[in-house]
């Protein structure tokens, strides 16, 4: 009896939303993909030929370039470049030196993104240890004074979906160099946010507020703030700071990066999909997100070597300058807002090229409801969680400024946060199936959405 | 109504068989393992230090010798040694050499396991390609006579689940062979069962029937594939094969290694898992199947550090001989047959160390029904798919001799068979947080029917 009763149910709740079609055109997407998809191909092309692109470079312009034309071989219908202007980050050299064991040796170190180095001259300062801002907030200032803080905060292994680790530890990258400065630190150096068991330091933004000093700020993988935990354990260790790092003084002129298949009934409603195509200065940007990308285009040229004629039109973009202002995204919503452009969803994949297990979705409940009535036909494909409430920061000014629904690939967590904006970040990290299989689902999800609306 | 019909359902489906203290433990053992886990510097240990490890040979008693260690370092309560007698398949000197482009070049190739090679003497031949059984077949027999065949079968990359593309290649490797010898051929080359975007060739089992020439057989990796098929299509191209490989003619004494919690409540009762030992003997065997071991040592370490006294007796057992004849599982079953043990489940990791996603479940519907009325337990930790009839190898010998249910861990099959059975199989290749992942969730499987029972 039980299962008659949820077999009725089941009935109840899927069969008016899809078909045997929709289950069908499912799998065709997914075979021309997984056969003949070409975004491996297309991020080799990007992490091998170009690299890392941090907004503003001159990297990010050939990045650019490269997309253009991507998109055109993508078969897109019309490709443009949208214009942003975005800050410009520039690294230099830098070093960091720790007197661990009696005498100074350079340790692997990066500065962090949006930081103010030393002007390229070594600052020494004894260094502070504290696990977390409130014993930072404990300690008297005079204990911290002219010192440079070690937030020696660990990334938390034990929440599975690392994304919520994440979330969790990168408060000290950000608010780290305002809470040490307000205690007159001259600079703070924190554990990266990695889970990696290796020595990677993660780069990534930071903050300064304009009422404290802009302190040096740089990061150290696990290994090394290991073992600078155990050298503090047993007496105190100076550090020799020397960073060029430092914002440029102009903004850039750059672009988003767009590609449109016009829909043949009503042309007029859109759909986006997209990744960003500006990196941090290190690595080559593959996982963060170069695969978002090339995802992005693959699903313009799945659409058209199958021969699909959207309903609604599909727009893939790469956005520019995610990383550290979001100017491309917001150039996108504004100029959606200003064209008053009716927008039917916004789709981001900025998680990496893993494995896909699910579709996060800021929406409302009806509209969640509807995407959700459709699991059984992504089940097959590895998706099962469309519980979490992701989308993407570029798109998120879509759903501030318009309201526009908005969904994020969510793919396998785990790696992620072993390479985020680090050296390690290459084209090998990158497995072909899994960033053909998050293609191949996000691909579906527009589809499904392009034909049966949200509503 | 709809809601609080499924809402009354799921309730009815889950209360009896759980409580909040499984889920609280679900918890703790996943706390432990992500944060404290040792397996991850155990397969570092077992692949760094011994490496490959094929049946019979000495880094097989080496890592008899390692496991027996990490057994009794992981706290279990008895650690024994389980004769099995092995076959040894000896690889020596191998060479394939093709005139792709007028003139004999070196490729990449691996003999296949079990192959007879042409002792150690270079084997000059024309080459016949077929994609397929079918093809061969339509061949006249004078067309074959005296040639090597090409089975230029391609993996389904279509297939979500990739084991489903293994098995139905992997026909090639093993009948490959015989089907050619049938026909006069003198020896045969395979496509590699690989899903890989590189040249890495795969071993792997073959077989011979004893009415045919036992005839040498190599494996290419897809690129150098791709190449050959090319020239093929051109014109004759001809391949020297030269091959020590053959089986040792003498058995090799081995053994299985097991580790055992004994049971508090009901000792008599056990509780199975495992991993195998023996690797092929290329790469360092870190996902086919070192990860199985690490993961199966890593439940009792987790168990005894916990504190937690299982009901039943919990062994984890690292079996020898899957690759080439399984001849530790069989000696196993055998055992627990022959001393009339009570297996409640046995539970095996043979599919990498890669984020589980599901249980596959060997065992009647009725004590299917009751694991997967555990989902939800399951369902923070990633894993969501019971649908697969999926044990392992090892543990096969348990069903058919005991009728011991069996069940297997199903990780996310998208990077296995690039890596499976090649020089490429590194503990580089294995993720430490996917690893643990995979662990935690066989721990919280063997704690729950050692809690509950199957029935």
């Amino acid at each position: 009896m039980r299962s008659r009763l949820l077999g009725l149910i089941a009935l109840l709740a899927t069969c008016t939303c899809y078909g045997q079609d929709d289950s069908l055109m499912f799998r065709k997407i997914a075979d021309e993909i997984m056969l003949h998809g070409n975004c491996y191909n297309n991020l080799r092309v990007l992490t091998k030929t170009i690299g890392h692109r941090i907004s503003g470079s001159p990297e990010a312009a050939k990045a650019v370039i490269w997309g253009e034309k991507a998109m055109k071989e993508a078969g897109a219908d019309k490709v443009w470049l949208q214009p942003a202007d975005v800050p410009y980050f520039y690294r230099g050299k830098e070093s960091l030196e720790l007197n661990i064991g009696g005498k100074y040796e350079t340790v692997e170190a990066l500065s962090l993104g949006n930081s103010q180095g030393t002007d390229g001259k070594p600052l020494k300062a004894q260094i502070v240890l504290v696990h977390n801002f409130d014993e930072l907030k404990a300690l008297p200032d005079d204990a911290v004074k002219g010192k440079i803080v070690f937030f020696d905060y660990r990334f938390r292994q034990d929440l599975i979906f690392t994304f919520e680790g994440y979330g969790d530890a990168v408060r000290y990258r950000g608010g780290g160099p305002t809470a040490a400065a307000r205690k007159g630190a001259v600079g703070i150096i924190i554990r990266s946010m990695s889970t990696g068991e290796d020595d990677f330091p993660h780069t990534g933004a930071t903050h300064y507020n304009d009422s404290f000093a802009k302190v040096p700020a740089m990061s150290l993988g696990n290994r090394t703030s290991d073992r600078l935990e155990q050298a503090l354990g047993k007496g105190p260790v100076s550090a020799i700071m020397t960073s060029e790092a430092h914002m440029m003084p102009k903004l850039v002129h750059s672009f988003n990066v767009i590609g449109e298949i016009k829909g043949i009934e009503t042309p007029e409603r859109i759909i986006t999909v997209g990744g960003h195509l500006d990196s941090w200065d290190v690595g080559e940007g593959a996982t963060d997100d170069g695969a978002g990308c090339v995802q992005a285009i693959e699903i313009i040229r799945a659409m058209k070597a199958l021969g699909i004629k959207p309903k609604c039109t599909i727009r893939a973009v790469l956005f520019m300058n995610e990383e550290n202002g979001q100017k491309g995204g917001q150039a996108y919503a504004d100029s959606a807002k200003s064209k008053n452009e009716q927008h039917v969803l916004a789709l981001e994949s900025d998680a990496g090229g893993f494995s896909p297990r699910g579709i996060g979705l800021v929406m409302p409940a009806a509209q969640k409801d509807k995407i959700k009535s459709y699991k059984e036909l992504f089940l097959p494909y590895g998706v099962y969680d469309f519980s979490r409430e992701e989308g993407g920061s570029d798109i998120e000014p879509m759903n501030s400024k318009l309201k526009t629904p908005l969904a994020g690939l969510i793919p396998d967590s785990q790696r992620y946060f072993d390479l985020h904006h680090t050296n390690n970040d290459t084209f090998e990290q990158v497995n072909h199936r899994e960033l053909k299989l998050g293609a191949a689902v996000m691909a579906q999800l527009i589809y499904l959405v392009s034909e049966h609306g949200l509503n």
